[in-house]
C-alpha cells in the first residue's frame, strides 16, 4: 500500500463503451478487465474530447479541450508550446513514459522555428506528446510517408517473420486455404486468422512491453506513469486465432438503428449516411462479418490484460500501482447507420473507464460505479495528482477524479463537451463547407445531448427518453425542446468563451497582479493628500508603480 | 515609388481617435499627422481587439485575437510558442525591428521548459513580442521588479540630467516655483512643464532613433519593417515647454456623458463608476487640469512627426516606405464617467488609423476616408503583404487592407471583437466575480455595438440613432432589441466556435490531408472488387494508407 502510487494508464484504441462484460455486453466476456473494475471505480458517464485518435488524444495527454490545444484532426502536429502531462509530471520529478501509440506528429516548423533539435531531449518530448518514448508504435504501418518501421516490425522479423512489410503481411493479414496473404484492410478478410501467432501479435508484444519497462522502472526507483497504448480493437479488423473464431453471428448484438434516422432532413447527417464507410457498415452482411473480429480482438486483450495484472499481482506493482484503463473513442459498427466514429452517439464519444487506485483512501470505493459525467481530460490532474505534481489550473482545463476514487465528494461537471473539424472528409465535400466552417461541437448535460453544427441547424438527443438517440430534436417545435436547445447554445456560448489560451497566467503572474492592484494602482490620484488617504502611505516613501 | 515598400508602423500610445484634427479636433491642430492623412488613407471605423495596451499589442504583433494568442492582460507573458508578425517576417527575409515600446513580458518559464537561453537571438525575439530591438523602452520606468534601466535613461544621464530614476525625475516631473520636483504620476501636476527639454523628452528621443534605425537599414538593404511605438500621450500626463502651456480649459471639449450613465442598474458598469480612476475623471476639475496636458502630448507628437516625416522626404524614405499610424486604444478622459480605458466605448476602444502607401496602386485612394469595419489585426497581414510575405490564413486572423488602399475592392469585414479580462481589478474584487469568469467582450457590426459581459446581463447601444453611447439597450424589452442581442450573441457564439489554435494546419498538412481523402481511405471496403471499383486502382496496385 503507498500514498503515492505510480500511474499505469492503459488505453485501448477504437474500443466501444459497452463492449466489455462489466459495461454489460451479452456474449463479449471480459473477465480481468471486469475485475480491475471490482477493484476500483467503475465510470459510466465518460466522454472523449473528439470521436476520433488524434484530437482526442492530443486532450487526453493535455488535459485540454481541442479549441485549446489546436490538434483539431489526426496528422495536425501538436504545436511545440503545448505543455503535456509528461511535462508537468517530468517537473515535478516523475517520469511520464510510453508504450505504444499517441497518435501524435511532430511540430517540425514550430521547432525549426523555435531552434530546437527534434532529435535532443527537448525534441523527442516535443514529438511524443512529453512522452519518454520507451516503445513508440502508432499501428497503421503501411509503406507511406507517415508511418515508419517500428520496433514491432523489429521483432517480427526477429521472430521468422520477414518482409518488406511484416505489420502488414503479418500482424494485419490473414491466409487463405491456398496459404496467400490476404489483407485485415479489407472487411471481406475480417474472419481470418491473423497470419501471426497470438503470443507474437502486437496486443501481446505491447503488453510484454510494458512489462519490460515497469521492471526496469522499479529499479530506476524514479516515480512513473507508464502510458500503455494499445492500438487494437481499431481496424485493420483481423485477430490472431483462436481469438478469430471465438466469436460469430449469433454474437452480434441487434443494430441501434432506425428507419426514420435514414430519413434525416439535416444536410450533414444526409452526407454523413452518404459516406463509404457508412454506407459499408449499414450492410448486415458486413457487420456479421466484422463484428466477431472486433469482439476477438477485445477478448484477446482482456487475456493479455489478465496476464499483465497476475504479473503486476506477484511483483507487488498492483499494491503500488493506480490503473486506468479506457479508450480514445468508440466505433459505430453500423449502428445509426454509420461506421468508423467521427461524430457524437454514445457509440462513439463515450468511452470505458475504471480506475483503480491501490491507496487505502480509495477501498471504500472499490467495485462501485460512478455516474458522474467525467472527461477524458480529467485524467491527467488525477495522475499529477496521485503522483504529488503540483495542479496547474491555469493550464488543465480537465477535474482532478480523485474525490469520487475516494468518496470524499466534491466533484462536480455539468457539461461534457466534445469537439470534430471534418475539414478533410467527404462530406465537407461533399456539402462544399470551407475548411474553415466544417467543425461540429457537442455539449452534454448528461440527459441532453446538443450538437452545434457550423451553418446547419443543431441536433439534439433526449437520453433520458431515448437512450438509443434515435430521434433527432434539433428541429422540434416542441417548446420544452426550444428551450432545452437556448438553453444547451447558452452553455456552449460560456464555454467557447472561456479563457482556453491563457497558459502563461500562472499563480506568480496573478497574484503579482493582484498584488499591484492591492499595493494600489498610481493613475487617478489627485495629489499626495489623496494618496495617502487611500494607500494609508505617504506619497515619497512609495515607489511608483506603473500598469497599462 | 516602388512595388516592395519597406514599412513604418507608428503607434501612439493612449491616443484617442477624436484628438487630432483630421479626426475633427476642434482645438488641437495636428498638420504633420493631417498631411499623412492626405497622402494615404484614414480609416473611422478601426477598432483594437482589446481597450488595454498589453493585450491590444500582443493581438497587433501576432495578428490574433486575445482568445487565441492567450496573453489578456498585461504582464502576462505572450506564450513562448506564439508566432509573431516579427517571425513571419524574418522566415521571409525582413527585419522587423522595434524602437520603443511593446509592452511585453517574456514567457521565462517557457523558456526554460523548451531550453531557449534568454539571451541567444531565438530567446531575444521571443522576449520582444518576435522584434528585433533596436531601441526597447516600455515607459514606466518606477523602480519595481518589472521596469529597468533604459537606454532613455542613459541618454538622460549624458545630457546632464542625472538621478537614480531620470526617467520619473526629469521626463516625468515637473518643479514647483521653488524647484521642487513633482511627481507627474499625480493629476495636480499636469500642468507643469515635464523637467526636461523637449528636444531630451522620450517623444524626441524615440523619433532620432527610429531616423538612425532607418539610416542604418538602408544601409543594410534588407528589406524592414520599423515598429516605432512612442510611450505618449499615455500618462503619466505631463509635457516639455511649450506644450504644457499651449492649452487650456477653453480647449476642452464637454464630456460625453449624461446624468442616466451614473443611474446604470448593470451591477459591472456600477461597479466601473465606483473605481477610482473613473471617480477622478468625473470630477470636472480633473478633466480641466489634464485634458490640457493630454492634448499638449499629442501636438508635440505631432511636431515631431513633422520632423521625421520631412526627414523621410529628404532621404527619399516617404517614396520607399509604407508609413502607417494607428494607437493601441484610447483614453476615457472623463467620457462616459469614466478615466483610463478598460472597456468598450468608442473613446476607449476606437483608435486611429492611416496608412500611406507609396506604391502607385493606391494613387487612386490618396486622401480618401474609409468606413470600412477594420481592426488593429488587420495590420499584420497588410505589412506581410507589403514585404512580400506569404499569407499565413492558418495563424494570422487579421485580413489584408491592401484591397482598400489599392482601391480594389474585395475587402470585407462584418463584426469588429475585443476582449477585456479584469480577473486583476478593483470591479472583480468589488463583485466578488471569480477570476476565470471575469471577462468581457465587444462585438461590433459598424452599428449596434453588444457587450457580453459574462455572468451579468449584456450591453447594447445603437450607435446609429445614439452616436455618443449614452444609452444602454442591453435589457431593452422592444422587439427589435430582443432580436438584435440575440442576432450578435448567435455571431460572437459562430466566432468564439471558430478555429483560433489550429496553427499548425500549414497549407501542407491540409492539402496532405485532403489528398489522402482523395486517395481514399482504406477503412471500410469490402473486397478488392469494391475497392478497385470506387478508387479506379487494383487493390495490389495501391500501397494501404491508414488514417483513424
Amino acid at each position: 500500500m503507498t500514498d503515492r502510487p505510480n500511474v499505469l494508464w492503459i488505453m485501448a484504441d477504437q474500443l466501444r463503451f459497452d463492449y466489455l462484460s462489466c459495461y454489460g455486453h451479452p456474449h463479449l466476456h471480459t473477465p480481468h478487465i471486469d475485475a480491475l473494475a471490482a477493484r476500483g471505480v467503475r465510470f459510466t458517464n465518460a466522454y472523449v474530447q473528439s470521436p476520433v485518435c488524434g484530437p482526442s488524444r492530443m486532450s487526453a495527454y493535455t488535459g485540454r479541450y481541442v479549441r485549446s490545444h489546436g490538434s483539431t484532426w489526426n496528422g495536425m502536429p501538436l504545436r511545440v508550446g503545448e505543455p503535456t502531462l509528461g511535462d508537468h509530471l517530468r517537473l515535478a520529478g516523475a517520469r511520464a513514459v510510453l508504450v505504444g501509440k499517441t497518435h501524435m506528429i511532430a511540430d517540425l516548423e514550430g521547432m525549426a522555428w523555435l531552434g530546437i533539435d527534434p532529435e535532443s531531449e527537448i525534441g523527442v518530448a516535443r514529438s511524443e506528446c512529453g512522452f519518454e518514448p520507451f516503445e513508440r508504435d502508432d499501428g497503421l504501418h503501411p509503406d507511406s510517408a507517415r508511418q515508419n518501421w517500428s520496433a514491432y516490425d523489429d521483432y517480427l522479423v526477429a521472430q521468422g517473420f520477414a518482409s518488406d512489410n511484416p505489420w502488414e503481411d503479418f500482424a494485419n493479414s490473414g491466409r487463405d486455404p491456398d496459404g496467400e496473404v490476404l489483407s485485415g484492410w479489407l472487411l471481406k478478410n475480417s474472419r481470418l486468422a491473423a497470419n501471426v501467432p497470438e503470443e507474437h501479435s502486437e496486443t501481446a508484444y505491447m503488453t510484454n512491453r510494458a512489462m519490460d519497462f515497469m521492471a526496469e522502472a522499479a529499479a530506476d526507483g524514479r516515480p512513473w506513469l507508464c502510458h500503455l497504448s494499445y492500438i487494437k480493437p481499431h481496424w485493420p479488423y483481423i485477430v490472431p486465432a483462436p481469438y478469430h473464431a471465438m466469436y460469430g453471428a449469433d454474437h452480434i448484438q441487434p443494430p441501434i438503428r432506425s428507419a426514420a434516422e435514414r430519413d434525416t432532413d439535416h444536410p450533414l447527417m444526409r452526407a454523413y449516411l452518404e459516406a463509404r464507410v457508412c454506407r459499408s457498415f449499414s450492410r448486415d452482411h458486413v457487420r456479421k462479418h466484422v463484428i466477431p473480429a472486433y469482439t476477438g480482438l477485445i477478448k484477446q486483450l482482456d487475456d493479455n490484460l489478465g496476464r499483465l495484472f497476475a504479473w503486476m499481482d506477484e511483483t507487488g506493482l498492483s499494491e503500488t500501482t493506480l490503473v486506468a484503463f479506457t479508450s480514445d473513442h468508440g466505433d459505430y459498427l453500423g449502428d445509426h447507420w454509420m461506421g468508423d466514429k467521427d461524430f457524437y452517439h454514445d457509440v462513439a464519444v463515450k468511452v470505458p473507464l475504471i480506475l483503480c487506485d491501490p491507496r487505502r483512501a480509495a477501498d471504500g470505493t472499490r467495485g462501485t460505479v460512478s455516474d458522474d459525467l467525467v472527461e477524458m481530460i480529467d485524467l491527467a490532474p488525477t495522475f499529477m495528482a496521485a503522483l504529488g505534481a503540483p495542479p496547474k489550473s491555469h493550464v488543465i482545463e480537465g477535474r482532478d477524479l480523485t474525490p469520487i476514487l475516494h468518496g470524499t465528494g466534491g466533484f462536480s461537471r455539468r457539461y461534457a463537451i466534445s469537439e470534430h473539424d471534418y475539414h478533410w472528409s467527404e462530406m465537407a465535400r461533399a456539402l462544399g463547407q470551407p475548411q474553415q466552417d466544417a467543425h461540429t461541437v457537442m455539449i452534454f448535460d448528461g440527459r441532453w445531448k446538443y450538437i452545434r453544427c457550423e451553418g446547419f441547424r443543431p441536433i439534439l438527443f433526449d437520453l433520458a427518453s431515448d437512450p438509443g438517440e434515435l430521434v433527432d430534436l434539433g428541429a422540434s417545435a416542441d417548446e420544452a425542446h426550444v428551450a432545452v436547445r437556448a438553453r444547451m447554445e447558452a452553455a456552449l456560448t460560456d464555454w467557447a468563451l472561456r479563457h482556453h489560451t491563457r497558459i502563461t497566467a500562472t499563480e506568480a503572474v496573478l497574484s503579482g497582479q493582484a498584488l499591484a492592484a492591492e499595493e494600489g494602482i498610481l493613475i487617478g490620484f489627485w495629489d499626495e493628500a489623496e494618496f495617502e488617504d487611500v494607500t494609508g502611505f505617504a506619497f515619497d516613501t512609495l515607489t511608483p508603480r506603473g500598469r497599462d
